[in-house]
């Protein structure tokens, strides 16, 4: 077994490097490269993509996993061998079910239609969307049929970025979030007042808050050795692998949040990525688990680290010595709460941690429609403006603020989106059994110690990569598949008392 | 024809992806890396490195040169079809040539050559170092043999770099630049006090200089739009496609000249990759002639313009508004000449422009004897020192600043060293011919005006890319092939003028 296993580690060693390599170019092209470098590099990605694409599917790769897939039948589940086998089975076969003439359809349909959504978006008119949105459609259902489903198509769709995760499964979590949400945002609304936001616009001079943010970041764990931080329009995190695990931030002089949150978001993903065992580097399993278990650690760490009281009360005597002048009249109580104002808005990307999920809902819902056939793809702007009043209580005033708002339809997505509620709900679900496991974290926080926390996330995420599904290493974790209560419980009780809200009985 | 032509391009243009891939994966690793990415960045640029020499070597790459060969006899020599076939047939049968076993023995050499000469060199110690120099000796043997030569083993390694020369060709040159050097050198030597160098010691703010060496770049004609400067530990250029050739520099409070004569040097080697035509994009054809060609340019700009009075006419009052501090009692005379100073010294590359070319003489000197087994590894040192003295007229301390100083020779590379020497007189042979172009080049250059420059090296040297040899393009530019003469012609001049020394008559 040994010689076909090496051989198959071989290649998907070769793959690795090749993806790794595209992540590099990708890094640059969002931090450094001037703009003359655009059309050279995305025939570099394209050609980077082939090649690997090629490689992973090839026959070869379909021959050695049948001959190991005996071999490794009687070896335990979570046992190395068997779970590179099984995983790059699951990838072998969703990446042959898709022919090469619908992948290159897909990347056509996204390139040309990304600058179809910008113009759209930017006249605010959905109009001029519409047409590149109906071919998206069809090309996610013909994703579907090609990758097969039992019930749903959007079964096959979220398959592809959280496997296992099935619609009907989505629809519960949804159905129980709405329940619990609805009125909190509408109790939240009512008593806007007894959180003030204002010290967070008084100005915050942009390298200090850089400075500062690395610094705290690498405070709660993060590993410069094997990282680091640079700007870019959109924060994001990426990797390259084992030893080098980067973020970018923004910085706004004059909203606090964008660069301390959103460094300590994007540090949360590169811890997971450095927390990944040795032994699975260079095969299938070296990577997230999911988009949702990966958004799982930065919302942990930015929301139910980052926004506590505990973090406040250790972090916020430097960050005033750090900017006296706008917090000369502030404590660590009021800035924990003017970080953690709730309060009903336009954009998915601005919106606090209660009203968040219902961004995604009305998205998953929207998506479902569109891919069923239950809503016209003329009729969306409407549909989206009538569910933001339902779910939010606010007029949606152009299909700039609106429907047009995110990148994600422009290209060939459907699926994506209730990754970020997912992993809102597993980085609670995993914090209520951090709690058990130890019992004084708030205390440890409030210490500014972190080593405690983030070698728990290790032992039990980070170092198992994409080894279990997003259930499979929730029950591990925690004993249950996913469930929103322990995030429903969450923000009842954190917000219940930030506005002075009566916690509703469920 | 052109469906061949086609399909030899697709390779060709694969094979330009993955190597700008890779050029894109260096830069980070020696601007931004984090210490942890080295393991894994070494995996990634080895497999892009095989994908390419896999696919540039294929079969397939032979049988359609063989074809094309056929079909493009009756072109133009510098048609771009000819041109195209011709200089793909070169790279693809000088790569042929070298049995992947070798390949990969000299990659295995230079990654273990490099640690012990870095051992070595910190203990000033070449006995250290003299086995792995023994085999890599013996590597460039193998290398010449494979790759063939009518007389002299050193044909072979020289002509990989720079296609067309001999080892005659240079002795001859060697022999007329060391005529006319070695006596020079020695008069500007008992002149020394003829130039003051201290001013460039007194400390300049070296976020200053970097700024101001970017300005300075970007009025000789770098596009930043297509290019950018970052800071590494040694200064390169790089280039990932047309719109995307960048420069590094590095910075000294204590010492002025690195940082900005550094960065002109680098904007000559990026200027040249910003001039290559768009029709040579993604061919072989795409790149600089040879290393010598493009240290030409380099070299031209840094010191024929750059070390110019004309240059510090111009430029000293804005460096002296950046620089008001250290630059209070000097005039941009004084400056000039401070920048100009020159004296025989031990490194190579801090050596200035009369005495540059005796160091490289002696190491090709070296290099062809070791070769032709005429000189021992063991007898090194003392060879090196031996002419150190007689050329120079200086007494090399220890190992260190001897013959251990260069990374070169720790890797398989003998054959890399005239490319700096040629550079120089490429550089000189071409100001020859644009000073008949442009009679009034001094006055533009001292007016800050370098369009009609650049535009003359565009249209003479860069937009051809590789599609010619050295000679080939120095008989299309100048009437003639390389000679030393006009290089000999601008140093007698300028350095007897410096120094108060009377031109020698030759």
């Amino acid at each position: 077994m040994s010689e076909k296993l090496d051989q198959l580690k071989t290649i998907l060693a070769e793959v690795t490097d090749l993806n790794r390599a595209t992540a590099v170019l990708s890094w640059d092209q969002e931090t450094y490269m001037p703009p003359g470098g655009v059309t050279a590099r995305s025939e570099q990605l394209s050609t980077l993509s082939r090649l690997a694409h090629i490689r992973s599917t090839a026959d070869e790769v379909g021959r050695l996993l049948s001959e190991l897939e005996e071999e490794t039948a009687a070896l335990p589940f979570d046992s190395l061998e068997a779970s590179v086998v099984r995983v790059t089975r699951r990838d072998y076969d969703n990446d042959r079910k898709l022919s090469p003439e619908l992948i290159s359809e897909i990347a056509r349909a996204g390139s040309t239609g990304q600058p179809v959504w910008q113009k759209a978006r930017r006249e605010a008119d959905f109009k001029l969307f519409a047409p590149a949105l109906e071919k998206n459609v069809e090309l996610n259902r013909r994703i579907a049929d090609a990758l097969g489903y039992k019930d749903r198509p959007y079964d096959a769709l979220i398959d592809r970025y959280e496997p296992g995760m099935t619609t009907d499964e989505l629809e519960t979590i949804f159905a129980e979030l709405k329940k619990a949400i609805v009125p909190l945002v509408a109790d939240v609304a009512r008593n806007a007042d007894a959180v003030d936001v204002r010290v967070l616009y008084r100005g915050f001079e942009p390298a200090a808050q850089v400075k500062y943010a690395l610094d705290v970041v690498t405070k709660l764990g993060y590993d410069l050795e094997r990282g680091r931080q640079d700007i870019s329009t959109h924060p994001f995190s990426t990797t390259f692998g084992p030893g080098d695990a980067r973020i970018t931030t923004r910085v706004s002089r004059d909203f606090f949040n964008e660069c301390l949150f959103g460094s300590i978001h994007e540090a949360g993903h590169a811890m997971y990525s450095q927390g990944h065992g040795d032994d699975i580097d260079h095969t299938a399993l070296w990577g997230g688990a999911s988009p949702g278990v990966h958004e799982s650690q930065s919302r942990l760490w930015e929301n139910l680290v980052g926004r506590s009281r505990g973090f406040w009360k250790h972090f916020f005597p430097s960050l005033r010595s750090a900017f006296p002048e706008p917090l000369r009249d502030i404590d660590d109580e009021a800035f924990f709460k003017a970080v953690n104002k709730s309060y009903p808005s336009l954009i998915r990307v601005e919106a606090d941690e209660v009203t968040y999920n219902l961004h995604i809902m009305l998205r998953f819902e929207l998506e479902n429609e569109l891919l069923e056939d239950k809503l016209k793809v003329r009729d969306l702007p409407e549909a989206w403006n009538t569910r933001m009043k339902s779910y939010l209580g606010i007029n949606v005033p152009n299909d700039r603020e609106g429907v047009l708002q995110d990148v994600h339809w422009s290209y060939v997505s459907f699926g994506i989106f209730p990754g970020y509620t997912i992993g809102n709900l597993i980085g609670a679900q995993l914090m209520e059994k951090i709690r058990a496991a130890i019992p004084d974290l708030d205390a440890q926080i409030e210490r500014g110690e972190f080593v405690a926390l983030l070698r728990w996330l290790r032992k039990n995420v980070h170092v198992h990569g994409r080894k279990f599904t997003p259930n499979e290493l929730l029950e591990r974790a925690t004993g249950k598949p996913l469930t929103p209560a322990p995030w429903i419980a969450y923000v009842r009780e954190k917000y219940g008392a930030l506005y002075g809200v009566k916690p509703v009985p469920r």
